[in-house]
């Protein structure tokens, strides 16, 4: 995992304008606000990097060293990036074609260890002693374990009605960890403030260069677990979105390395009826989404009301020729209940909402059942609260067993 | 992962008396009342199975196909069984050598998958359709979760005092489960009653003989981990004990099929000091441990006054020269919370029993800091209740950041 290996970053760029960065210097958002994003010296790792020389490398996330950014070995901070495995759903989702994607199983329980892992890293690299970040939960308790396990100061804010479970995980790891009277775009102004004051360093989603960079392992990895045959859609529960822009950036990459062919899987961003600032901007045809007001949802990895790389979201939605889906809290639970009563997975609310919404897609003939598909799950479903079950105490010792 | 392979499976032979008992039947205890250990024409794997064949599969559960029981692909029942990583902890073990094997990535977020993948796959292949089993919580919902996937009936008894979380997991995933005003040999007392009634199929741990195959393949992963020189201590958080003699067994076959050589790690049972039989036993130079009375520990997993394998246990120290150690709950959750603040990995109390047993080892010599020990993290530490955080809602719209 730590085996010393080249590394190929040239540069960044802005999303927006293309302006060109510097490597190896500590970069927020672009000139114009936007994302950042890291480029390769791709024909150089094609030339460094056999595709049976990765084939035969152990399968966790650092197999890809050649495609991230971090330059030195000694700044990797790891606690077990495994590849997470594809487990099929065919009772649930009604397809023997469809695998869940079950990123529940990385450190800290979700896939948001991919992206912190990485920036993690590089602020380590690049000299940063103090972060901040606003977290719906699941990102704030990888920065935690991350930034602790390295010496990083870190403070996080969460929304008010952040599950207790989530705020106590982060505390357990070190982090200090604040709730705030608002949502979570309120708790990444405090960061913005806090950041431009010269606080600490702003860790928000697509705010530093390198989460994406973490998150676009799935696409590698699903590209690799389907030999270089990627599947025909994938579902995404998208909040700030990053991973699906991080995935739609691996196969270009994958491609001009000559791994994949030009085929893309049609993108499907899942947001929550009730938050679904990128549906609506998708039907409406526009490139940037609004705010969503008064957003709620049982699915608060995905309550994300305002996302700045919206139409990084939009952009590969439509020119993957897929769609953007707002799927009802109850269509939701339903679809937790039901993954766990018949296939014995249980998924996380957000991992319930592209399950929810392929049955959905299916029904209407969006998607066929012999496609194959991959739905992301993207945390463990044992950090959230599961349905009451009846389990009374009873005298059992005395107890008629043909009752049970 | 369900690649048709060939087994080798022979017979079951008592772990007590050696008496043998037919392959391909269902099974118990044997005559005595004792664990049946499943045997394999070691010859013939090793003719089968080069062990360059073995490295170069997917290392997923299943890549041990040849050293386990199940006989039919179409029996195999799986949620994605990975190999799970070995995790530094140098700052809260005072030692860069010891590595944290962390179960908790299985599905369910326990290492009880691995016995129960292997025992459901067995129950479906011989025919089983009801089974019943006593639990402390992760084996309950291990069981519950692919007995589901399969469409097994399935009854789960768990002490009163069983977390909340651990009774909603199972009913969740499909099993009716039923707390006992009692200790998790009195839910097995019940579970017995009805089995000798004919009414369903036991599962205890140790009571079906397969088990102790999934457990194995713990053993057998730390040996291709480590390229096949084993560590040099094990510390087991010690309950039933099904994992620790189940790596007995694998180092045993792994020796027969040349793979590794006669040299052992010590293995050391750990427990709490408030529910200790194999410690007591240990102590007393005993080769079977009472039943411990008024067992009270916050490791619920280990809380298990009375074990069926006791005297496997024991035999399987003494031979390798480790001990039985007892570590009292505060040492356990200091160690615990250490290890989340300082190296970023959330333990499970077992987890934290084997790091404060192994601190403890340290301090009196036990073991030096120069060996590479193992320490079993058993579950997920998100299943187990956290220290509260201090995270106080405020009007941050207008706090001082600089008070952060
Ligand atoms: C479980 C879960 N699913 C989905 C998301 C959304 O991820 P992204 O920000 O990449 O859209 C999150 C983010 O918090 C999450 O925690
Ligand atoms: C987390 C955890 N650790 C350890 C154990 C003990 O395992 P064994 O029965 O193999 O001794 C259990 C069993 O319930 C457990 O759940």
């Amino acid at each position: 995992m730590t085996a010393d290996r080249q590394t190929f970053v040239t540069h960044l760029e802005c999303s927006m304008t293309g302006e060109r960065y510097e490597a190896d210097e500590l970069h927020g958002l672009s000139r114009v606000g936007r994302p950042l994003l890291v480029r390769y010296d791709l024909d150089a790792v094609k030339a460094a990097l056999p595709k049976a020389t990765l084939e035969a490398r152990q399968t966790d996330l650092w197999r890809w060293r050649e495609l991230l950014p971090v330059r030195h070995t000694g700044n990797i901070v790891s606690l077990g990036e495994i590849e997470t495995p594809l487990v099929p759903i065919p009772k649930s989702s009604g397809s023997a074609n469809v695998l869940v994607k079950d990123e529940g199983r990385l450190p800290t329980g979700s896939f948001k260890a991919r992206g912190l892992v990485m920036a993690v890293a590089m602020a380590k690299e690049l000299g940063v002693t103090k972060i901040a970040m606003p977290t719906n939960g699941n990102a704030g308790a990888a920065l935690a374990a991350y930034a602790t396990r390295c010496g990083i100061e870190t403070i996080v804010l969460a929304p008010q009605e952040t599950p207790e479970v989530n705020i106590r995980e982060i505390a357990a790891q070190g982090a200090r960890v604040y709730r705030v009277n608002g949502q979570i775009d309120d708790c990444g102004a405090i960061v913005g403030r806090g950041a431009a004051e010269g606080r600490w360093f702003d860790f928000s989603t697509l705010k530093e260069p390198y989460r994406i960079e973490g998150k676009k392992t799935m696409g590698l990895e699903l590209a690799a677990q389907f030999g270089w045959k990627l599947p025909d859609a994938i579902f995404y529960p998208t909040g700030g979105g990053t991973g699906l822009i991080g995935m739609w950036k691996a196969f270009d990459e994958l491609e001009k390395l000559g791994w994949i062919g030009s085929e893309r899987p049609r993108m499907y961003a899942i947001q929550a009826s009730g938050c679904a600032p990128i549906v609506r901007a998708f039907e409406a045809g526009e490139e940037h989404a609004e705010r969503w007001e008064d957003a709620a949802t049982v699915a608060a990895g995905i309550r994300v009301p305002k996302a700045v790389g919206d139409f990084l979201i939009l952009r590969a939605v439509r020119e993957s020729g897929g769609k953007a889906l707002g799927v009802g809290d109850p269509a939701i639970l339903k679809a937790v209940d039901d993954c766990a009563k018949k296939d014995g997975l249980l998924l996380c609310p957000e991992g319930g909402a592209t399950l929810a919404a392929y049955r959905e897609a299916l029904r209407t003939g969006e998607v066929d059942e012999e496609e194959r598909v991959v739905l992301f799950n993207c945390a463990t479903g044992l950090k959230y609260p599961m349905p009451e079950a009846n389990a009374a105490v009873d005298r059992f010792a005395e107890i008629d067993l043909g009752a049970l």
